[in-house]
């Protein structure tokens, strides 16, 4: 009986493929690297034998499959099934992968926006479970988002919704890898954070942080946190910039679709809780009187990097049934 | 045969009722003053006799009335029926006003927030007929909004979603009747417009607006417009102000919901094309290059003021089938 369904989830770097049976009970997972380079038939074709090595791991076989979702990064036409663009997978351009994928493994299969599928698996079994009006926050690289308002995903007509890390929050601020100025994304994404930091020291702020640059050649944001977290006056303030900048998006965000969770997910939230403490102190200094904004939850995804392939298999259930 | 809707727009000012068909077409309509100082029990009952006359002058009687839309402003929660705050009605409080007008009137009522209301009637028959993805903004002494996504107003939990007056445009800007910094409402509303021009006469500002300000102890928006059109530099700096603010919310709404359009209403469009266009030419020169944005059409309402009466008939409508 076909009643297992598989979630792809498609990064720059990895593909991360997961096994689950029709309650979303996760049976196996297994991550290759995406060779993007090699371009889209190369990697439909590794879609394939990546899913049947998984299944064989599992005891199964292509035949217990009932359906495919994919996450996919980039703009995404869902009707169609096709990838428009995706910065992070140059040779994806107006890609039909929802065809290519069902003609090569034989299954329906359901495309959707990476940010999306992982904003289904917080709603559905995560952080955002219980709320029918909640956004996700991917903070990476970039920053990437999903909205859910009354229990669906918002897409726009043609996918380009839910655009999070392009919010203005700074009019005429740094410019953004988009080409505008003053994104979110410019200030609050790990990258950001680590050119803010790297600028800093640049500019010959004193700071623990100018040893790390010299010593490494470069900072990360991971760095930032940590010396932050030692007490470095310097990183506190980049740390601080980069909550603000958060919480300036959460205040945004309230007033168009009113959320009941604003839940942060992405590599930057294993800074852990003096993000969340200042995102949250931010917010709650931005507020009006006028309306009732105190009753927003934000918080960290419990789903970790497995949300991808939970959210991209969820709707695979949904063309299963 | 009871197969007429009455639609109700109340205003802190006015209270607008119009009687319509089935097919929304209008059979009559009147407008009273609200009396908001009266308080929620006798307005209802002015609700009750307006409705009564409308009827009569259209030889109907509430015998020929199916349902009852009502559009409110401020915070409505819609399950309840219930209005919970409106900074224009004091008095208005936690009103039950969907019972209070069905028990009244003894017909199937439906509340909804008269900006969405208006949202709802543009999208139905409006500037945003076809379009399933729109939004409203509403320039008037405040800016109000609604949103229409997928076809269905964005209502959030709590009735809080789509106050698109207070985006934030600038951060620690000019303070804000709701208590935060920076809202477009303290920049792009027609106070705030009629403000900012009256703050740079008093600051010295060259301008023949001065002499204006003079005759009338006062500027109002229209004035503004008016000093523009004929040349003044000053007037034309604060439209400019004006136009860029309301783009760069444009801006930001494209990357949360993808609309495609942005329809303005209020009383501020009878500035006509000199807004409109510098509306349009703001928001295309805020564009980054990844994503395809342009197609996004930024146009004026063409109901007027019937727009809240025609959407509340037919929300009316929806209850009656």
């Amino acid at each position: 009986m076909a009643d297992c369904l598989l979630g792809i989830d498609l990064g720059g770097t990895n593909i991360k493929i997961g096994c689950f049976d029709t309650t979303l009970k996760l049976i196996g997972r297994i991550s290759v690297p995406t060779d993007a380079e090699m371009g889209p038939d190369f990697i439909v074709d590794k879609f394939y034998t990546t899913s049947k090595e998984l299944l064989k791991q599992n005891d199964l076989s292509l035949a217990d499959v009932c359906a495919v979702g994919i996450g996919s990064p980039g703009l995404i036409n869902l009707t169609e099934g096709v990838v428009r663009a995706a910065p992070n997978l140059p040779l994806f351009k107006n890609v039909p992968l929802k065809d290519m994928v069902a003609k090569r493994l034989g299954k329906p299969v359901i495309l959707e926006n990476d940010a999306n599928a992982a904003c289904l698996a917080e709603h559905t079994i995560g952080a955002g479970k219980g709320s029918d009006h909640m956004i996700l926050l991917t903070l990476g690289t970039g920053i990437g988002g999903g909205i859910i308002s009354d229990g669906r995903l918002i897409h726009g007509p043609s996918g380009g919704a839910a655009e999070l890390g392009h919010l203005i929050i700074y009019p005429d601020g740094r410019t953004c890898g988009c080409g505008q100025k003053g994104c979110v994304e410019a200030y609050a994404s790990a990258n950001s954070t680590a050119a803010r930091a790297t600028e800093a020291i640049q500019d010959g702020a004193p700071s623990s942080l100018a040893a790390c640059l010299k010593e490494q050649g470069k900072i990360t944001c991971k760095d930032v946190f940590e010396h932050a977290g030692k007490g470095d006056a310097v990183a506190k303030e980049i740390v601080e910039g980069t909550a603000k900048a958060l919480a300036m998006v959460c205040a945004q965000l309230t007033n168009v679709t009113d959320p009941q969770s604003i839940v942060f997910a992405g590599g930057m939230i294993a800074a852990g809780d003096v993000l969340l403490t200042q995102i949250r102190r931010f917010y709650k200094q931005s507020l009006g009187h006028l309306f009732d904004r105190e009753s927003l939850e934000l918080c960290f995804a419990t789903l970790g990097e497995d949300a991808g392939i939970i959210g991209a298999s969820s709707l695979a259930l949904a063309v299963c049934q």
